[in-house]
C-alpha cells in the first residue's frame, strides 16, 4: 500500500495547469517502478487537500457567477476521486509502457465509513473551502470560524477516524491478481450509517490513516507513506535535528506526545504508521517520494 | 447493461440541490429491482450532460472569482464520473437494503478510447460549457461558435465513436460475480492514443453508444436504454404518431434516414441499439425508466 500526498500531484507554488499536474503525477508514478519490478502488488491511496480545496472554490465560483447550487464537501471529494484517479491512470499507463511492465490500472470510487459519534464531530478543526465574510456565513450550513490571519471566515470540518472501507475485499483481490488499484482517494468519501444505508458527511478523513486501514484490511506486507523529506526527524530544523532510521511504536508515541512532529504534516503519518504496525501489519516506511527505491532512505516504524 | 440518462439524476426544471439529486438517483436505482430479482447481473452506464455542463461552469466560475486554472473537458468528465458514481452507490445501497438484496456496488473510473482521426474531429458540433463574448474566446483553446439564439459564443466539441473501453474485462468479471458495476460514466472519459499511452481530449462520447459497446464487449444478454417516454415513436407528436413495439435494424435505419428521431434525444439511442444488435448482441430495449419491469412497455430492436 502506497500513500501519495495530494501535493505530489498539485504542487504548492505551481500554477497548477493541467500539463503540470499530469507531469507531477507521472513523476510520482515512476517512483513505483522499483516496487513493481520486485514483483510487488501495489495499491495506491492518495490525498486530495489542494484538489478538494479547489473543487470547493469552484462550487462557490459557480454559485457566484452562474447561480449554480453548490454541493457539499463529500460531493466535492467524490469529484476529486474521479479526476485524480483519471490522472494517475494516465500517468501510470505511460510509466508502465515505458518500462515494459504489464499491469492493469483500475480505480475505484471509494466511500469510507466513519462513526457518527466520533468525538471529532464535537470539535471540527480542519478549515476547508473559500473564505467568507461574517455576514455571508450567517444561515449557511456547517461550522464556520474566523481565520487567525484575518482573511475571513472559513468552514471547519471534523477529521473522524476511518472505520470501514467500502469494497476493500475487491481491492485486495484485484491487487493480488496484479492490478494496480487506486482507492481511498482523499482518505475516502466520508459517510456515516443512515438507516439501512449510508449518507455523506462533511469531514476530512486523514488519507494516511485511511491508507493504513486499507493496508491492514488487505494484510499488506508494507505501507509506504510518501512525503517530501527523506526521513522522519526529531527536533526538525533545529541544531539538534536527527534523522531516524527506525522508530519503535513506543518511541513514536513518545515523540508524538513531545510534539516532535508537525500536525498536518508528519504527525498524522506517524500515527498512521503506528496504527498499521500495532494492528498487526507488516512494515511501515515513511520516505521521500523520489527515494522509494533507496533502502538507505526512509524511516521504518517497527513494533518493538 | 442499463444506460441511465444524465437527466435521471439532475432533472431539468429542478434547482438541483444535493437532496433532489440523491432522491432522483434513488428513484432511478429502484427501477432495477425487477432485473436484480430476476437474477440478472447488472452493469450501469450513465450520462452526464447536465453534470459536466455544471462542472465546466464551476471551473469558469473558479477562474473568474478565485483565479483558479480551469481544467479541460476530459478532466471535468472525470469529476462527474466520481460524483455520479458516488450518488449511484449511495442510492443503490439504500434500494438493495430496503429490498433485502445482497449485491455489492462498485464503480470504476473509465477512460474510453476514440480514434484521433475520427471524422467527428473535423466537424465539432456539440456545444458545451459557458457562454463567452467574441472578445473572450480569442486566444482560448478549442473551437468556438456563436449560439443561434444570440446568447454568446460556446465551445463546440466533437462526438467521436467509442472504440475501446478501459478495463471492460474487469467490469464483465465483477458483473458476472454479481456485483452491480458502474462504468462508462458520461460515455467515458475520452482519450486518444498518444505514444505508448493515451491522452485526454475534449470531446463527448455518446453515452448510449459507449454503453452499447460495453454491452457488446461483455456479451451482455440485453441492453436497456432508459429514457423519459415509454416507447420509440414514429411521427412523434403528430396526428399520425405511432408507438413501436419492435423495430428491425433495417426499419430503424430507414426511420433514421427519414429523420423520424430527434438528434440529441431518440436518434442516438436508436443508433446505439442498432450497433448492439447488429454487432451480435442480444436484445436492445428502449424504454421509460419507470417501466423497466413492464413487458408491455418499451421498443425492442431486433436483427430481422
Amino acid at each position: 500500500m502506497v500513500a501519495f500526498g495530494g501535493n505530489a500531484l498539485l504542487r504548492a507554488g505551481q500554477k497548477g495547469t493541467y500539463a503540470q499536474q499530469l507531469e507531477n503525477v507521472e513523476n510520482t508514478c515512476s517512483q513505483l517502478v522499483g516496487l513493481l519490478r520486485s514483483g510487488y502488488n501495489v495499491v495506491i491511496g492518495h490525498g486530495n487537500g489542494p484538489q478538494v480545496g479547489n473543487a470547493m472554490l469552484r462550487h462557490e465560483g459557480g454559485r457566484k457567477v452562474f447561480g449554480l447550487e453548490p454541493m457539499p464537501m463529500d460531493f466535492c471529494g467524490s469529484e476529486t476521486q474521479g479526476s485524480i484517479a483519471y490522472m494517475i491512470e494516465t500517468g501510470m499507463e505511460r510509466v508502465l509502457a515505458r518500462e515494459g511492465l504489464d499491469r492493469k490500472v483500475v480505480s475505484l470510487v471509494t466511500r469510507v465509513e466513519v462513526a457518527a459519534d466520533d468525538p471529532a464531530f464535537q470539535n471540527p478543526t480542519k478549515p476547508v473551502g473559500p473564505y467568507y465574510t461574517e455576514e455571508e456565513v450567517k444561515g449557511m450550513e456547517g461550522t464556520f470560524r474566523p481565520d487567525a490571519k484575518g482573511n475571513g471566515w472559513r468552514k471547519v470540518v471534523p477529521s473522524p477516524k476511518p472505520l470501514n472501507i467500502n469494497n476493500i475485499d475487491l481491492v485486495e483481490r484485484l491487487a493480488r491478481e496484479g492490478c494496480i488499484v487506486v482507492t481511498v482517494g482523499g482518505g475516502g468519501i466520508p459517510v456515516v450509517k443512515d438507516g439501512d444505508g449510508h449518507k455523506g458527511i462533511e469531514a476530512v478523513i486523514d488519507k494516511d490513516l485511511a491508507s493504513a486501514l486499507a493496508a491492514l484490511r488487505m494484510k499488506a506486507d508494507c505501507l509506504y507513506i510518501l512525503t517530501d523529506v527523506p526521513k522522519v526527524y526529531i527536533n526538525f530544523r533545529q541544531p539538534s535535528e536527527k534523522a531516524l532510521d527506525t522508530m519503535t511504536v513506543a518511541q513514536a508515541r513518545e515523540y508524538l506526545a513531545q510534539g516532535m512532529f508537525g500536525e498536518g504534516s508528519m504527525a498524522p503519518k506517524v500515527r498512521a504508521g503506528i496504527m498499521f504496525v500495532e494492528g498487526g501489519g507488516g512494515e511501515c516506511i515513511i520516505t521521500e517520494a523520489g527515494r522509494l527505491n533507496d533502502p538507505s532512505a526512509g524511516t521504518r516504524i517497527i513494533l518493538k
